[in-house]
């Protein structure tokens, strides 16, 4: 049984300010849940159906943490999702990692994406192309946000990020450092053999005036019709299949 | 004023039912709704706020359908964003195109694609690129649900599309039929010169197995890390970026 102390600790981590006060953050639905247990992280508490158990029952043996036991309708109220009939873990903040920039590998940074879909289907992504290292501005969506890592499909427990300010981080660089912007060289003509520092940038805005300086190759998706431009997912999606593409010919 | 009628009607779109009783749909927001605006879709009626009839005086001289002003707060009620500080349309359903295969033409194929918020992206994706056709399983999603014409950005305006029973249509076509498929061809590995049609496959199952017996050329997007798959748009793209690179090659 739940404790109505635990249900109040527990909806509390909807919200960024008791994620951080608490430094906890919430994983949930059957296959992020299962990924966080196999993963690094600290998973406190295991809240979960009857029926999750049952399925997992094998999976979840050496799991050490706190069990709980809920109906479909209980788990629901407790997390943010419409449906979920699977659970809910309650995990702990990992510190936060220090990323050494390495001229000799391909890393991606977020200049203000705010929208925690995108970050996390950017993470997703990341993680399909083996980009193992992500800066994020400090503007950017919070990684812990139940949507973002929702959208990372498990993704976020095989990605290290840094929130930073991007600006000086990438100034003591001395590497390559691309930039998704308009008016670039055409992804489609020319070789991206050479690792660096790719850049995205803000939904609307796309990269800001203090990041495009320190460019020093633009990028430009090459458009064949009418829309006016993509989403920042997709782009991010489009540039690192170019230079997964390079890199590895 | 809104009479009580126009409201329930307006009201009454937000449902598929609807929608299909009458043959009119919703589209929403400043930017689609100057799309749709200037496009060959007829608008009956433009419901807007006062700063937008103010903001766009000059550019709805020409608009010969009905017009109503309202506050944010009624538009906000009348239609399905959460915010809305400018207008929504309601415009009638174009007649369904019947689409020739053209096997010198890319022409995208949709079986069985669920998500609203995937359609559209994709019909986003699709203009971005250029591709002017798109056959849609009928187990899809429905273009004129309100999710769907928001993600296109007004993209929906620029693409013909025809829902149909996909197995069908390709049987009777014979140009190359690729599609996004485990275990295909490595996509960097080979050449998309030829043009043909392109089938991407649900969320979670992936192209059906009778249309999976119609391809003709296996694509898939090769990975480099521990994802365990890409979302369906971000696939389309990263595949149509690829035909584009080649074709125009």
């Amino acid at each position: 049984m739940l404790s109505k102390n635990t249900v109040k600790f527990i909806k509390s981590l909807h919200q960024k300010k008791y994620r951080n006060l608490h430094g906890k953050f919430l994983v949930e639905g059957e296959k992020s849940v299962l990924e966080v247990l196999k993963s690094n992280f600290f998973v406190e508490s295991l809240v979960g159906t009857q029926q999750f158990y049952q399925t997992h029952f094998e999976g979840l043996r050496n799991f050490q943490g706190n069990r709980f036991e809920v109906t479909q309708n209980q788990l629901e109220t407790l997390g943010t999702f419409k449906s979920n009939k699977d659970a809910l873990v309650v995990v702990d903040m990992p510190k936060s990692s220090s990323i050494q920039l390495d001229p000799n590998q391909l890393i991606l940074a977020l200049d203000n994406v705010k929208d925690p879909g995108n970050l996390g289907t950017i993470i997703r992504i990341a993680d399909w192309y083996g980009i193992k290292n992500l800066l994020i501005s400090e503007e950017s969506a919070e990684i812990f946000n139940p949507r973002v890592i929702q959208s990372t499909m498990g993704s976020f427990t095989r990605i290290r990020w840094e929130y930073c300010d991007l600006r000086k981080k990438l100034s003591d660089y001395d590497g390559l450092i691309y930039g998704a912007l308009l008016y670039g060289d055409n992804l489609h003509g020319r070789s991206l053999a050479k690792p660096g520092v790719l850049v995205m940038g803000n939904e609307s805005r796309g990269i800001s005036d203090e990041i495009e300086s320190l460019v020093s190759d633009r990028i430009t998706i090459p458009s064949f019709g009418q829309a006016e431009s993509l989403n920042v997912a997709i782009a991010t999606a489009v540039i690192l299949d170019s230079f997964k593409r390079d890199l590895s010919g």
